[in-house]
């Protein structure tokens, strides 16, 4: 309960410590979360997504900056950067990364920055990011932004954490067929052409327009995290319900269209709200975050009900092919189902 | 039984119907799949995975082609390419993907091409991968060419089946201090720099040896999937048994370098039989198949042991901010404890 009271109380040493017992998943961590669970749901989620090269960590950056500007003579919003890299087992990529940005960030108290890295538990990554935003959250970080280096499932996981999720791309990426994904395109609530200084632009912009008009036809079906929805006659007041995705471009190293960008954000989050969206996001990431855990338990749960004798035994009669995989695991999972 | 007894015997269209039991997760292409299991184990499964832009299909295609060739007025072989997309949820890109290899590989008898998507299920295309290459393995395929998209952990999962993984890279990609990245690099055994042709290839090439250097310094400590093993003294009887990924370069698209490349994935196969890895290996790829199902399984076995209605009751619960995840978890769960 102290260290719950203490990440409460604003202490940042008390936080650190909490995160590091999110990550490694002890206890302590989960007692503490427990008890900070009601006092989180007031911060505003901004997932940051795309591949390799794409100049994504520049992009945060100066999101992080812009949210550390006072407005108007108001307080500035506490700000943290969650940055997460599923496919590395390795924190040392990470912490080169931290350094990297703290010579940008330095010295400022209300940025928290946090790598996190995959210990290569499927699932676990994305349970333990999920934990580490509401750590955030219930300490008051009012805008938390995630990034994520890749496309796959994990990224997808996480990028649903998310209220706003940002997808970047930049010029001379995307010569294959394959490079500006459907998947990606799912997630995406605001497409970020970043490096757009470069030769190419042009195409990139117009073959990310292109998907647009693939995966909104018309604006009579829409395609909203999954599901289809049918607008009738698209009546202008019910054309107001949708978001179309905007494509945008900037030089995040220059500062160039960041501006632009977080008003963007800030007409999702008034879309988000006004549409009753809000309210719909929360429980399916929530729900993410429900299933991501069950999963991760299940397989924990299983793991201790078999003996390391009874695995590895199994495990021969499967390299010397005398069973099948699925009949494998008929065998393994028999405890459990009686 | 029929099913089965018909791909052995060699006919495509049942193959293909196998193919789409199996990402179906049908009992009849479970049945098939035990049937078939003891006359896998004979194919040579090769990964080729990179970042969207490398031009992986490309070179995928050409060694498919280096595989058709007769050598020495042999028998060509019959090859398989399985084409996985994980983070896209749609089968669109992917039959598009099929058509541009067809007019490459049209009419040949010898190729059988199969795309796949995920359906959405995390664990589920891994699972659905390894089925799909040992319905090719039992049909008599001797050499499967499984190509991935990214660099997530359904990437890194699906790379874990092959004997022999490609990771490829291209010119003026790497410009990011996260784009070539440790986890990918724990997965190679050979590396390619495709697009050679490009300026920016010697850049590539360095960083990419750098990073080997990392991951090898001075050959005395060597990193092999996850594995750190010390090398004692360093002798040269001992160095042989491992393997330093070589860095190759290609220009897939004009088929140069495809031979060179072909020498060494031959080579890759020598060492992995003389060195005993082979047998570690299949154990470690048939191990990690094995704990995908169960994954898969035991999530779809939870969900069977809960009512929609409770499920929801605790969601509500959750979003309410009533229970935490953690709490509400503990909730689920328990019907399956006692």
């Amino acid at each position: 309960m102290k260290l719950a009271q203490d990440v409460l109380a604003g202490k940042r040493l008390a936080l650190a410590r909490l995160l590091t017992h999110i990550e490694n998943g002890t206890p302590e961590g989960r007692v503490a979360l427990d008890a900070l669970f009601p006092h989180t749901g007031k911060a505003y989620l901004i997932g940051v997504t795309g591949a390799p090269g794409t100049g994504k960590s520049s992009l945060v950056n100066q999101l992080a900056r812009f949210y550390r500007r006072s407005v108007n003579g108001s307080t500035p919003r506490k700000v943290a950067i969650v940055a997460v890299d599923p496919s590395s087992p390795f924190t040392g990529g990470a912490v080169l990364g931290d350094r990297i940005r703290m010579q940008d960030l330095a010295g400022d108290r209300g940025v928290f920055i946090r790598s996190m890295a995959s210990r290569g538990a499927l699932g676990g990554i994305a349970a333990a990011t999920a934990g580490v935003v509401q750590a955030f959250d219930a300490a008051g970080y009012e805008i938390i932004l995630i990034e994520t280096v890749g496309a796959g499932q994990a990224e997808v996981d996480i990028a649903k954490l998310a209220h706003t999720t940002l997808v970047v791309e930049a010029p001379g990426l995307g010569d294959d067929i394959q490079a500006i994904k459907a998947g990606i395109l799912e997630i995406a609530d605001i497409l970020v052409v970043n490096k757009a200084d470069r030769p190419g632009v042009e195409n990139t912009e117009r073959a990310l327009k292109n998907m647009l008009q693939l995966a909104h036809p018309a604006a009579h079906v829409f395609r909203h995290h999954g599901q289809i929805m049918e607008v009738q006659g698209a009546a202008p007041a019910q054309e107001e319900a949708f978001w179309l995705p905007p494509v945008l471009r900037t030089v995040a190293i220059e500062d160039v269209g960041i501006d632009e960008l977080a008003a963007h954000i800030a007409r999702h989050r008034e879309h988000l709200e006004s549409s009753g969206d809000w309210i719909q996001r929360e429980r399916v990431r929530l729900q993410n975050e429900l299933n991501t855990l069950i999963q991760t338990m299940l397989v924990a749960r299983w793991r201790e009900s078999i003996s390391e004798g009874e695995y590895q035994h199994t495990l021969d009669a499967l390299v010397e092919r005398r069973l099948s995989p699925h009949q494998a695991v008929t065998k393994l999972l028999a405890p459990v189902t009686h």
